[in-house]
């Protein structure tokens, strides 16, 4: 069995926690793993890491290869943009097709919670044997609240295979009272979004149904994993009609099964499925981070190091980050998104992108920005480096709080360590690179008439980001 | 006449825009003008400068005066803790009577808003007839909504002079259903808590109904203006009875009278008093600062240079700071002080003070602590200068990023312009001075094992605080 994990969310329902180069697949919000790792902790108990595709655009798959085992990763297939679930999973079954010829693919998302792991375990295997038997499998999660941010499934007859039955028909997010009554109703699922079927039977259903994606497929396959790969993809993927794979074929295939399952799902959509996931104090509240709370009930808050005080709050969400703080009634939830429309519109990309931002040698921190100067906080990781560069418009002061850094600046190396400070002028070539076992902090104040990040000639990278 | 302004208030309804250093009276929330300034120019059309007394405590008098004109500045009497309205309009008035026997004192709060100056004036002048015929005149505004965080009046039988009338009885700060019977009725008026009387009129009126406080203003007044002046004050002042000058006097007096006025006053005691003063846009809000609101109605959005983004709220206040957010119902802006009580008792004391803290020769703020490092930006005024000091625990680097730094370092001074650096060692004694007409702006990073503010030897300084 194979696995394929769309990855590609843009994250806007988790502003400000996740951004758009930070979706919220990568956020830590139920504990110590991010929504991917939890993911594929999960899958790989029952498929091997190397047997496990992950679907997403190159930007977001470099900020998820850090936070895996370098040692240990899954393959890694590249969407040049997102065109809705029909086009990843027939993307991803050509690729399977081309190197395996046929096999049961799985198909997970990134960003679900899943309670009960050996349930799931259990049902992704029945999947299989269905899906050998040319079934088209999706889980039926059992629904707990009527939830209008969900799909609905009614259960049809049951199969020969343990509790799995076929499908009378989907039902789209209903409205508040229609929820109401499918939840009491019996034989009626939340679509959860997995999937189990034959690589070979989702792309004979994928042409009968949707033929001019299968096309699109067709002109895609031959370059898969040839020297042309990248250049067709970016050339034909985009073109490719953009529908999810309920839409676009589930719903019109004869081959569909469901399996009811009670594992705990939840689709993390937005800031609401906390409620679902983490447990509440005595007032009903969710409080993580620097909170005080004062005759609040029913709320979230989500604040790190910086304060944030709640008063006579209600069904409400509050959620601050380092540049940006976000204060939402709960039944608005859905509509953070436009938060980020708007920003967009404004042009505001400050805050598109985080203050603190992931690289592969560590992580840099903007502290403050002002006329004509930058301050950044840098952190590089153990014996790593970050490229030999130069700046055209500004010069740069570097003063080392923790660890020792190895600096060349111009013709000179030397070492610097806690309490000691060098000086980059402008133009002049120059390297940070941390030798030591130990994390290296410095304090970085920028210098100049522009700051921008692009202001920047590579001459040397340990990760191939030359640009001279 | 003399002019008495009450700016003792602690702030803890306005955090975290105001803190314990940093009272509401300071906030320019109405404009360019921070309340105190505001009430010292409505009341200099009537009174000169030199007739104005302030009485606060000492560390609000230091940051008063940094708002005011040096070269114009009203006395200061020295509060050393706050007692409540009658010891504090006790210790004024003996203030004056040791100064210059007798007179008309005009009583006023430091944080009131009043839209209408002409006709505050007015009526100030009125008063001044009345109180020197013997009157309490107290001032008594006209209701615009049941308001339940005010006192009320209810006013008796016209007098000979103007609008005035005598005072037939006080209402305390009234349930809601109290507060829309009262905003119906007729000869009803909000307490102002402005009063204007006669030195030897109030301090008799005291004497006869509240003679323990009286008493204890006899053993102060020797002293005014006198070597022991302060140190009396430490010992008897906070000793004296802690009553509002309501309760304990004007409630009880026969020559109470009340001058009905409608000048657009607000006691600018919550933020709630934000809706009564500023324009409120189509959806009812009043938003400050960098603000995305999407759906958010009635609601009081304070902002600065982080973004805040509200969604879906109605009825809610957020302030946001660089440090700490507040999230506020309107119905529980009173509660607000709530958080402070909670802060003091968690000992947090990061949020009680602003992360900008302003001191005579300029501001400095921290931008960053960290394990054994602080960063600070500092701007240093025109010619101006910090004292010539050293610290035991830490060693300091400065980035100049604009203007022209002279450093005293050891035995070495010099000059450092944007983008040069120096450093002082642990324990070197060392100055950071503006010689320049431009503001100076430096970035300190400082290092050390301890990074206390009190870690200071103060050997010279312009604003005489030598700690050597």
């Amino acid at each position: 069995m194979y696995g394929v994990i769309l990855a590609g969310g843009s994250g806007t329902r988790f502003w400000p926690l996740s951004r758009e180069a930070y979706p919220k697949q990568l956020l830590k919000i139920f504990g110590n793993q991010s929504l991917i790792q939890a993911t594929l902790s999960r899958i790989t108990y029952l498929i091997p890491m190397k047997q496990l595709y992950i679907l997403t655009n190159p930007l977001q798959a470099e900020q998820i290869k850090l936070q895996l085992d370098p040692k240990s990763m899954p393959c890694f297939i590249s969407e040049p943009i997102g065109r809705n679930t029909a086009a990843a999973i027939g993307l991803a079954a050509i690729v399977l097709r081309k190197k395996f010829k046929d096999g049961v693919m799985a198909v997970l998302s990134a960003d679900h919670y899943i309670r009960d792991i050996n349930v799931f375990a259990d049902t992704i295997r029945l999947g299989g044997t269905l899906a050998e038997k040319e079934y088209l499998v999706t889980l039926g999660a059992k629904p707990t609240r009527p939830e209008t941010a969900y799909g609905y499934i009614k259960k049809g007859e049951p199969l020969q295979e343990g509790p799995a039955a076929s499908v009378l028909h989907f039902i789209e997010k209903p409205a508040r009272e229609v929820a109401e009554q499918l939840v009491k109703t019996d034989d009626i699922y939340w679509n959860a979004g997995i999937f189990i079927w034959k690589v070979s039977t989702i792309l004979n259903e994928i042409e009968r149904y949707f033929p001019q994606l299968s096309e699109g497929l067709l002109e895609i396959e031959p370059h898969i994993g040839g020297e042309h790969e990248e250049e067709t993809l970016r050339k034909i993927y985009p073109q490719l009609p953009a529908l999810s794979i309920d839409y676009a074929v589930l719903e019109k295939s004869k081959r569909l099964a469901i399996i009811p399952v009670d594992m705990g799902w939840e689709d993390v959509g937005s800031w609401n499925a906390l409620d679902e996931v983490l447990p509440r104090d005595a007032n009903g509240n969710i409080l993580t981070g620097n909170v005080v709370s004062i005759d609040t009930r029913d709320s979230i808050v989500y604040a790190g190091k910086r304060l944030v005080a709640v008063v006579g709050l209600g069904q409400t969400v509050v959620v601050d980050t380092d540049d940006a703080t976000l204060v939402c009634a709960k039944g608005a939830a859905q509509n953070v998104k436009k938060v980020v429309e708007v920003l967009k519109q404004q042009g505001n990309d400050a805050h598109l992108v985080h203050r603190t931002v992931v690289r592969a040698w560590g992580t840099y921190t903007v502290l403050e920005e002002g006329k004509e100067y930058k301050i950044k906080r840098i952190m590089v990781n153990p014996q790593s480096r970050l490229s030999l560069q130069s700046h055209k418009m500004r010069s740069e002061h570097w003063v080392v709080v923790s660890g020792t850094a190895r600096v060349t600046c111009g013709e000179s190396v030397y070492t610097i360590s806690a309490n000691q400070s060098t000086f980059v002028p402008m133009g002049v070539k120059h390297r940070l690179e941390n030798p030591t076992d130990e994390p290296l902090q410095i304090i970085e104040v920028q210098n100049g008439n522009y700051l921008g990040e692009d202001d920047i000639t590579r001459f040397d990278d340990d990760y191939g980001r030359i640009t001279h």
